[in-house]
């Protein structure tokens, strides 16, 4: 339809006033780099440390929960950062390990091999490819819009239920236990039975270390405020808790030997040096296995990160490109299959970190992950004592806040069918994993969808005082006349609805046996399919049987044009379609 | 919603001018046989035997195809009858076997035992039961409105697929051979295989059956007209082709003895005497085969049966109710399955032979159920030595007609889309069979309506001429003023469609840099799901963030009310809401 506004760029997202298809649209780094300002340097630096400084220690425990070597974590925040950097659209948003991916990591992986087996890690790095295939696919397809079929509510559901699997999932590691789970009551059933060889000392360090970790994020800053600490020191600090516990954790093991006198369970030797070059083995098997796992990933990943791009980048008046981003997101994948890593998205919490740290460019994210190297480079046998446990507790409380019940609650009051899905969306993860959860509140919203619109609001319309707008007679004051009925359907007219509009339709003229001419109103018909159209053809010969003309007023042009195509005008007769309801109802002798 | 014309009763299709809540509304017979009229004896009598005539050859040719002996499909054609003349609510509908149903019949239970088992004839029965209680159950709960997800482009091309997979499978028979074939390529390639080992003398009967029927049905109205034969006898004899070849096959076999020199294959001993009164056997493991295929054949049998019930009611102002109609047709299917008969259904031909015979109420159905019993009681001999090649024959003639290009060729003028799913259901039934094509065409269907909305269309509207009507800028001969746009969203806004509305009106805005107001007119937004109204909260601070003020125009009432209580509207300002576009642009200083 060249006379429409089409939303051809639209779902794609490429609105960036002016946007000229130039090279710097595929590589965003060519726009933001070629204009860096020198006044933005110390934000990008200040927010590039404060992340590596939550990175380094949250990306091994992500790589715990994935059921991966701590390494893996670190790799992973490595090449992905600086490959998002040049390709992603957004300023702010922080990529690496994340909570929800690394638990759908584990659960795929662990379903083909053993945790701790070489095997599992190169299970890991096939899967962060097909990621990176999934995304750039979809990016380059332009395809992007496909993710929108995840709702919120879905998303919301799907989020808090993931939240609550991993917490239990690393409850066993916070006390000192190895039980697998990936599904919660599986989880906490062999936790409770296990309950009694829990390590004391594991447990008092985990637990600890939570209420380290929530005083430092929530309590910390009134005092040190009040001690006159500068805001931009007490944000850092505030935002340092993960390595606080992580350094504390790992003094008091090694002070008190405490992995060999009440075998804590600790990290262990790290490998040094850079992240090795990894090539994922193409076993076909195991990528048909994967295969779905990954575009889940991809869907849910880049809701996550393009949910909390969008968000930022607003607040700076700067766009995402949605399929851009998918392009951005899947050549951090990629790096991180060859790299060492697993699958990463861009995180809510850091990149909220990243940008009231004071980002300004992706140069912040290239500053972590150089520190990210460093540390991988010199630093490794500082973890060498680092408990686990500690890291079960960063975990924990990182996903505490995932828990999103405001939603559950808002959705409810706002619509029913939504919250629905939502809880089955929560349901389902709990009691079948992830993406069986996913898939089944997808499913669940697509039918609630067609269920809603299967009974379409149909309303019989008055003229409104002396003006040209008809309204519904029940909801305002209106003037209508017996022998014309103006009736207006608030549906797109397709097969799940055919026979509805054609029971209602001919119900309410055998309510009002005097009428003569029955005027349909198409302001909210937005499209008619053959099913629909098989319908009004028949609908057009009952009616002229019962001693009524129809009518069509306020059709849609590209509605029209169907109509007139399929030649149904002509049978009604074209004198019988007018522009707006007032011209029929006049043309009627009705106003 | 109190104060809206909902479609309660609507999508039940209760719409029967003053059909109170009285027993003749669940038994319509109550209705009919109460105010039956003289008048009206001549007709049902003389379309009760023409269809008689029809139906005792169809129905065992049917069984045949279903891979049951052929009394299993007279069984099927008496008591079946009389209990959807008690339930149902069509005048004129004639109940029975037909090809489709046979068909589904033949694949879903061949796939649990081998034809010609007791074993294969019990889970007909069962599959019958299965069928029956599927559709009791929907039309009690009211939930007929479900089959309208099964759209015409589907349907058509189901039964188009389904037409030539059956006349393949007859062809065989035709030939002599016996073969299976659930797919049209697999029945096929074994045809080919064997067509050397086809019968002459079968072949012979069956090819020559064929032209017959042709000639009856197509050219023997012409001259007997002119010999001056009365219309009404015409109509009979033109009906009679299937009697007329049975007859002429039976006696040529019978004279020749053509069973025993060339081995022509014959129906063989019907057992004499009324329906036997079987119970299905309910195995669970059965029960759970055969489930699917039930629910299959309900749907399919359901639209055929009620789209050609509603045509012919239409001619006569009489009105179909479509829950009614599943317990009338569930009530028949019980009563194939107590009678040794196997799933029926309303057959479209022979309903409009019924209805051109004169039918004027169901006891024509009666009638034909009457004559169908005398046949199995006394005429059952007679058909000994009916060759199986004629009732091939029959199926293939009858089939013929349902393979259905005039649909295609209309939907793919009307609409990409429904043809797409039309040929995407025709192949997918040829390829992997008729339960998986009906599944592929329905997902197909709900995808591109998905695909469809996610893409929505959207206008910006102008004032035409000094109308308070305003159209699209691109069609419409339209003023407007540049502060000011107003902008119509032609479509529900829901979570495939949430991103190209927020893309396209950001677009809009930076595309006309000097809007300082937005004015979204709702006419055609019937709904907005909690995804979207987390769009346009977003979207109105991103647009107060550019400058641009967000209005509301044309909203419908319940639209409104669901902004109102999620307390959009208040965050917006109350006056920023407007009835209609003209009042908003007055307001605005722009008409």
């Amino acid at each position: 339809m060249v006379s429409d506004v089409q939303p051809k760029q639209t779902h794609t997202g490429a609105v960036r006033a002016g946007a000229g298809v130039h090279l710097g649209r595929y590589v965003p780094i060519i726009d933001w780099l070629g204009r860096y300002r020198r006044e933005d340097l110390i934000g990008d630096v200040m927010a590039g440390v404060v992340v590596a400084i939550m990175l380094v220690p949250q990306s091994m425990a992500y790589a715990m929960l994935a059921g991966l070597p701590p390494q893996a974590g670190l790799y992973a925040s490595v090449l992905p950062l600086i490959l998002y950097a040049v390709f992603g659209t957004s300023r702010t948003l922080a990529v690496g390990p994340v909570a929800i991916v690394s638990l759908m990591t584990a659960t795929s992986v662990g379903a083909l091999a053993p945790q701790g087996t070489a095997e599992y890690v190169a299970l890991a790095l096939l899967l962060a490819l097909l990621v990176g295939v999934v995304q750039v696919v979809m990016g380059v397809a332009r395809v992007g819009f496909l993710v929108n079929f995840l709702s919120t509510p879905v998303l919301s559901g799907f989020t808090s239920a993931a939240a609550l699997v991993i917490g239990a999932s690393q409850l066993a590691t916070l006390l000192g236990l190895s039980i697998p789970g990936d599904s919660l009551h599986r989880t906490l059933l062999n936790l409770v039975r296990h309950l009694s060889d829990a390590n004391p000392v594991t447990t008092a360090i985990g637990l600890g270390s939570i209420l380290l970790l929530v005083f430092v994020r929530r309590a910390l800053g009134r005092p040190l405020a009040r001690w006159g600490v500068p805001p931009a020191a007490i944000g850092a600090v505030t935002k340092a808790g993960p390595l606080i516990v992580v350094v504390m954790g790992t003094l008091i093991v090694w002070g008190l030997r405490l992995h060999a006198t009440a075998s804590v369970q600790v990290v262990g030797s790290i490998p040094a040096g850079l992240p090795p070059l990894t090539v994922p083995r193409l076993d076909p098997d195991a990528v048909r296995a994967l295969l779905p796992t990954a575009i889940a990933i991809s869907f849910v990943s880049f809701m996550e990160s393009v949910s909390v791009a969008k968000a930022l980048a607003s607040k700076q008046r700067q766009r995402i490109e949605a399929n851009q981003e998918l392009i951005g997101l899947g050549a951090a994948n990629l790096g991180a299959a060859l790299t060492g890593g697993y699958p990463v998205t861009g995180g809510f919490s850091r990149s909220v970190v990243n940008f009231t740290a004071g980002a300004n460019t992706q140069l912040a994210s290239i500053i972590t992950a150089g520190l990210v190297a460093l540390t991988v480079l010199f630093l490794t046998p500082l973890f060498q004592y680092l408990p686990r446990t500690v890291l079960a507790a960063i975990v924990i409380v990182a996903v505490a806040s995932l828990i999103d019940v405001a939603t559950l609650t808002r959705v409810w009051r706002y619509d029913k069918a939504d919250a629905v899905s939502l809880l089955v969306t929560f349901m389902a993860v709990l009691v079948r994993g992830v993406e069986f959860g996913i898939l089944a509140g997808m499913a669940t919203a697509i039918f609630l969808h067609l269920w809603r619109t299967s009974r379409p609001h149909i309303a019989v319309v008055g003229r409104v005082g002396e003006s040209e707008t008809y309204r519904n007679v029940l909801r305002h004051e209106t003037r209508t006349c017996p022998r014309v009925m103006a009736v207006r359907v608030d549906e797109s007219l397709y097969f799940p609805n055919t026979r509805a509009l054609e029971e209602t339709l001919l119900r309410l003229v055998a309510e009002r046996p005097e009428t003569t001419d029955l005027v349909l109103i198409g302001s909210g018909i937005n499209f008619i399919d053959a099913s629909a159209l098989a319908v009004l053809e028949s609908l057009h010969v009952e009616l002229r049987g019962a001693g009524v003309t129809l009518h069509l007023a306020e059709f849609k042009g590209p509605v029209m044009d169907r109509l007139r195509a399929a030649g149904f005008i002509d049978r009604i007769g074209r004198d019988r379609v007018f522009l707006s309801t007032h011209q029929a109802m006049q043309s009627l002798g009705c106003a």
